[in-house]
């Protein structure tokens, strides 16, 4: 049993000043109590908080960071021309690759404030299609990344079935992704089965792509595949996407849901971008969680979620950082918030007039994140996961600050700088804002760039 | 003379491998030469940038970052509420406090890549509205804290006659700011005389706060005040404010302007956020820079700049740190390009076809702060001052990249901490990406900071 002691921390019940977190051998929570001073052995510090949970990752696309700026031939630059040289890019990679690019941006995760990840992977097979002699060869490679990094994984294989609504078969850049409803169910199995060398936090969920990218009998079967585990699915991050499933399934992506599928707590929508009234009010009603990838959505042009809403429909929300091109915690929470003011012509638009907007910021991403994880983390109680988070009081903007104040500059006026100290169930894995791992972890990505980039 | 010699440079005809940089002891580029190999006694670096002017800046609100996050009593917080607390704010500063805070926020300024700033100041008298013995007080202290930063400073005294378009007297909050335009004459001479001690790249401009704010013969004669001098004011932040300059002026603002105003090349229009597309055109086509804020712009619910169509126009952009909230180049640039993005669907918005989205954002903002500022920078070019920023190669997102992939990565991937140096006229500012005075001016800022927030 260890202790970490804090002058300040965010209790379920809101501030507390003087508390004692003693965390048991497995990495869980024991017990909380309020202290006016350390107990002694215990590890001290200033400024503890719940971690968030990252939900949506696709840790491969960190790699494509800054290197998609220049126009093609399209006249029109776009998230459809950017998923053409994502698909081009993912084509490139070994499994060797996957695990050192995985490693890196999970490490980026942490250094932001992250304590566990969502994995939705899809890069299941060799290029050209061909399969790996382990069917899991990805899940476990991405297992194996979390094992240097000791980020908290979920992992999400996903079913792709085909190219588009209209059943069309994969495109060429599609190839390496494609599964079968059967192929798929023992890619679950191996999932599982790549999560054994990882501590008990490790999890799995199920990922059906998108309505664009499975059929009616895929997506019930997946969802009957594990009743106890979370469902990951994107939603309706384009327009274009939209129309097509409209076309194609006769309803709108949320509405088809609604009416067709048991959409509840377990679901994470990713992209939950385009949704009419009718779906926000029943998605939001359905206790599904809203994923929401405020950096990569702004970075693709995909539009702007309706959070307030969402919100005043009571729906769920958390935070994925999906395309890795920046990984920053307090960035995704400003990122969300700012989108709602350039819209409304209004500030501090989803506080209220108890918390401030970090705070219900920081609380949304905690509640969402677990949820959507099915990882018993978000708070700061005894039976979750130590996932923990402190911050550098010797922050400037964080120097003197108390409760909210905490919160709202860290998330307005701060970056992963202010991160000192994060434990992901209990393992210490960023000390001092720093990995130990990060030299090697930086230089097996740095050899997969030079190949990649040519430099 | 000294010589700086970069493995890539971005030279005003683009992108050089092998350049050697000679400063003179002024700190002016004195020559530009290609060299395969580093002269003798040249320091060396990898990757060698022009460094960008922050157009606009009101140091004083750095001491308001995430202290504006709780909701007041009004059911609705926007521009209008924060602006009441920052009036509030602003009015228990000393000119102590104001010499600390602007040093602190230069310094950040520094950190992140600019190498000089356009301070436009209102906090002219003592609380009460009181005069200082020395009516450029605050000129005089804002020179100080250049002084310590050793940031290229152009300094902005604003003229601030009334309350509103209507012509209502100073509120209490505002009695600090209250200025004739006979008073303004002195206080810009004040400036003048406060620029003394600074080094010779040191300048200043005029400033007729905004068309809510000053008189039609306060603003004619301000203008004409130093006509080989910049112009910048507040054009069209708020929707309301359009309103209440069209009820009071016959016109929105920027078509006023254009009937009645010089508008042209030494103008710089602060927060062209409202315009339409009469404006855009008028004066895109006058000459006049766009200083856009896209950070502050987005933390307090402005709008979306219409970058597209101005820049369509033929406009010029330049980019402005505003309240401070976040010192950052690469993120106020992504904030702008995203902007266009989420209103847009779209990606790549402000790419052309022979340059990407960061060489376009990079190289307006380069052109647009030097004319702002009426500074001869923007390029690495003999006859401007060495306004310089070298990054670090070792960056993860910067390593193997070249040409404008250095710039995309920085913006789109990167933050400060790819800044590794600045050179503000030849000074050597930060270095390994700190500043020799952090020590200091941190605890000066500090001591403010706590009397401030009562810690």
């Amino acid at each position: 049993m260890r202790t970490i002691w804090a002058r300040q921390a965010l209790l379920p019940q809101g501030w507390a000043e003087g508390v004692a977190v003693a965390i048991d051998a497995a990495g869980r929570i024991a017990a909380v109590s309020r202290a006016p001073a350390a107990p002694e052995g215990a590890e001290t510090r200033a400024i503890l908080l719940p971690a968030v949970a990252n939900l949506h990752s696709h840790a491969f696309q960190r790699a494509m960071a800054g290197l998609t700026e220049r126009r093609g031939p399209d006249p029109r630059d776009s998230f459809w021309t950017w998923r053409h040289l994502m698909f081009r890019f993912l084509d490139q990679l070994t499994p060797d690759d996957i695990e050192a690019i995985t490693a890196f941006a999970q490490l980026e995760m942490l250094r932001a404030g992250f304590a566990s990840v969502a994995e939705f992977h899809y890069l299941h097979h060799a290029p050209g299609g061909v399969p790996y002699a382990d069917p899991a060869e990805t899940s476990a490679r991405i297992a194996a990344a979390a094992q240097r990094t000791g980020i908290g994984l979920a992992l999400l294989p996903v079913l792709y079935e085909h190219g588009g609504c209209d059943g069309r078969p994969l495109g060429p850049g599609q190839v390496r992704f494609g599964t079968t409803p059967e192929g798929f169910a023992r890619l679950a199995e191996g999932a599982a089965r790549a999560l054994a060398p990882l501590p008990p936090d490790a999890g799995f969920g199920i990922a059906p792509h998108s309505l664009r990218a499975v059929s009616r009998p895929g997506l019930a079967a997946a969802v009957a595949l594990r009743p106890d585990r979370p469902i990951h699915m994107h939603l309706a991050e384009q327009p274009a996407e939209v129309a097509e499933v409209q076309a194609a399934w006769g309803a709108r992506p949320g509405e088809w849901l609604l009416a067709n599928a048991p959409v509840g707590p377990r679901w994470c929508l990713i992209h939950a971008t385009h949704l009419d009234a009718a779906e926000i009010a029943g998605l939001a009603g359905s206790g599904a969680v809203a994923g929401l990838c405020p950096i990569t959505e702004s970075s693709l042009g995909d539009g702007i979620f309706a959070a307030t809403g969402w919100r005043a429909a009571g729906g769920a929300i958390g935070i994925g950082s999906d395309s890795n091109i920046r990984l920053g915690l307090a960035e995704e929470l400003r990122t969300l918030e700012y989108s709602q003011r350039l819209r409304d012509g209004a500030r501090a638009v989803l506080a209220t007039p108890a918390q401030s907007t970090g705070r219900v910021l920081y609380q949304a991403a905690l509640a969402g994140g677990a949820q959507a994880l099915g990882r018993a983390s978000g708070a700061i109680a005894a039976g979750n996961w130590a996932d923990l988070v402190a911050l550098d009081p010797e922050a400037p903007d964080l120097w003197g600050r108390a409760g909210d104040g905490i919160l709202d500059a860290w998330i307005f006026a701060g970056d992963n700088a202010m991160v000192a100290d994060v434990w992901s169930a209990g393992r210490h894995v960023i000390a001092g804002g720093r990995h130990a791992a990060e030299g090697p972890i930086w230089a097996a990505y740095r050899a997969v760039m030079a190949r990649l980039i040519g430099a």
